[in-house]
């Protein structure tokens, strides 16, 4: 059994202490986070898919795969450290090192990340005097803090935790996360630090985690992009001394909790997307294949015209399965079908029942689902995405300057 | 040798006349053309690959498979009998059985298309009504009315021909054709009509055709959807006489004109895309093979993020260099170079040379090119796309009402 947590964060978490601060990064707006737990941490990371990767990213993964001890995670908002080359290197591990040397542990104890614009080298003056002021502050209410420190289109702090009720004992799951442009399958612009107090071995907390962020973070859209610093962050340091062991019953309510948490983080990710103002679900089933059923799901959820058709309130079934169409997946026109909530609106053989009036309210609301059937399989999926709006435009047409 | 015949359209060949009228699909536009050549043709083929198809489409392919002798083609703009399950089936042969009643030829001469709504049954009574009223229009001058008659949202007019000069005699190739939104790789949402009175066997014409599309319509791209109802289709009367062997110095001017003409019909149809303000080249270089510098091509042309930076006029190379290395390429970040026309602007190694007044000033211009070079080998391509503003978003949203 688990529940939310009323105002949770990364710090809800026994052990997790975090702070959030402005460091001279952006104009005005906080830029700097710290995560740290005295305890040492196992960490699970999964990490951007595209061949340009940031110098944090790649230090971080590095760390990841070779380090079992992790304390400490510097995060930075408005410069993304990527495509910087050599200094890109150099700074990252200076920052690495310089955060390790104030807090008093080790370089390997410390992951880096970035987010921000591309191909500017950070400014280090600003930024290691930002360490040295945020050290102090850390604290165990700094997680909302944190959360704001590491928004760059964001509106909306992205700040959750979930407690799990075991026999005689809980856990603790506590995140912080950033989103808006360029998400799409496969971690895009997407930051998210996790926390937890329960004590697991590496290999099944990578799996773990790997398979929460597969049903979640890679199954949203904003723009159908995937850029070169996202990364999801998973540590767990032990606080609770409730181990997980694969098959037993915390293991399958952890499991839960996670993917529970990874997917409310994604889909506030997708609402909170740039200039979007609906959040929609969206269900494939009836599908050959799972790969299939994916197939269909991110080619509707990246389709433009899908998009735009939603910001109109436009009941567009013909854009949905002509997206679905152009998808790659096995399809029988005739076969599909398709409903918004719950009112289907074209049946198989293109039987079309739209009643405009009841449809358009439905696509009016700030949320909803369609779901298509594929009407040859037993395969499903879920998907979210936002509508495509002006304001993405405009956001994306002048972000840099 | 060849040139473009001015103001030439899909009549500037000889034998063949066209007309394009309102029939009463649209509300006050233009919405039907015909086009016609008493000499029958050798026609030839591509349609789109979304594995929803529009009746008229499969009717078309169906013919193009079987019948050797086509002497019409009827289109309607307005309403794309798409997703219209058996009564569109039914439709699509009623308007080709008519035509060619009325015509006074078979139904197996006559290709149909079509283009607009998806899922709603068209109007048959004004179409057939249509039909009935074009015949006798048809005429020598009859290409840019045919032209106009099968817009959607272009807001230009695309008609074009070319004479190739042979040594004591010509051939032409002329052309109207439709594009706008959903444009992506494979033909979407795109008409396009040539004809020539060229000699030509049927294999060989389609290879011609077929290789003249995957250098032109099918590398472009204005928002990567791919529709239902698109085909490329080449008629060819033989009314020249002139013969084109495989092989022969004919065939390789015929093939280069043929070439050049695809090439800007795919243009025109890009800097029309909806809401387009720039019509912008990707000339991607150094690629490990042609697959890579396609799929870097496709990437950075469909990327919502390098689009939004374009209408900017933001020299974002970050953005670019990101949607190459999610391409799915081979890529080595340190390897890769770009220029804004001939100004190099990324060095290899993240060497940065932005002189932001005079590549601002390429930027604003209504045409460029981005030239990317991968650096780690010797296959190219070559693609272009068009800039991403508010005004396809509001297009989009409410297209359908």
């Amino acid at each position: 059994m688990y529940w939310f947590i009323e105002k949770g964060s990364i710090t809800s978490t026994p052990g997790f202490k975090a702070a959030g601060i402005f460091c001279g990064i952006k104009k005005k707006k906080k830029d700097l986070a710290l995560i740290y737990s005295k305890l040492p941490s196992i960490a699970a990371g999964t990490f951007t898919l595209n061949k340009v990767k940031a110098a944090p990213l790649l230090l971080t993964q590095e760390v990841i795969r070779k380090d079992n001890n992790v304390k400490a995670v510097i995060i930075n908002s408005g410069n993304a450290n990527a495509c910087t080359g050599e200094t890109g290197d150099i700074d990252a591990k200076e920052i690495q090192s310089f955060c390790a040397h104030k807090l008093g542990i080790l370089p390997g104890e410390v992951l880096v990340a970035s987010t921000g614009v591309i191909g500017k080298a950070l400014p280090m003056t600003n930024l290691l005097n930002g360490i040295n002021s945020i050290i102090p502050l850390l604290s165990e209410q700094g997680g909302t803090d944190a959360a704001e420190a590491i928004m760059t289109t964001d509106m909306k702090i992205k700040s959750f935790a979930i407690k799990i009720e075991l026999k005689d004992k809980q856990i603790t799951l506590g995140s912080i996360s950033k989103g808006s442009g360029m998400i799409a399958p496969n971690m895009a612009t997407m930051l998210a630090f996790i926390s937890t107090d329960a004590k697991i071995g590496k290999k099944l907390l990578q799996d773990i985690l790997s398979e929460a962020v597969n049903q979640s973070f890679n199954k949203i859209s904003v723009d159908g992009e995937t850029s070169t610093n996202d990364m999801v962050i998973l540590l767990a340091n032990s606080a609770s001394g409730i181990e997980i062991k694969k098959d037993s019953p915390e293991y399958f309510e952890f499991k839960n909790a996670l993917n529970e948490l990874c997917i409310i983080m994604a889909k506030s990710i997708v609402s909170d997307g740039e200039g979007a103002t609906k959040l929609v679900t969206i269900k494939v089933t009836g599908a050959a294949s799972e790969t299939d059923a994916n197939l269909v799901g991110k080619s509707i959820s990246n389709s433009a015209l899908v998009k735009t058709a939603l910001y109109g309130s436009d009941a567009n079934w013909g854009r949905i399965i002509s997206a679905a169409g152009h998808s790659g997946a096995d399809l029988i026109p005739e076969k599909v079908s398709i409903s918004f909530n719950e009112f289907p609106i074209l049946h198989q053989n293109f039987k079309v029942n739209l009643d405009e009036k009841k449809v358009s309210k439905i696509l009016s609301n700030p949320e909803f689902t369609i779901k298509i059937d594929l009407g040859i399989g037993n395969d499903e999926s879920i998907w979210w995405t936002c509508d495509f709006s002006e304001e993405y435009i405009r956001i994306n047409s002048d972000y840099r300057t």
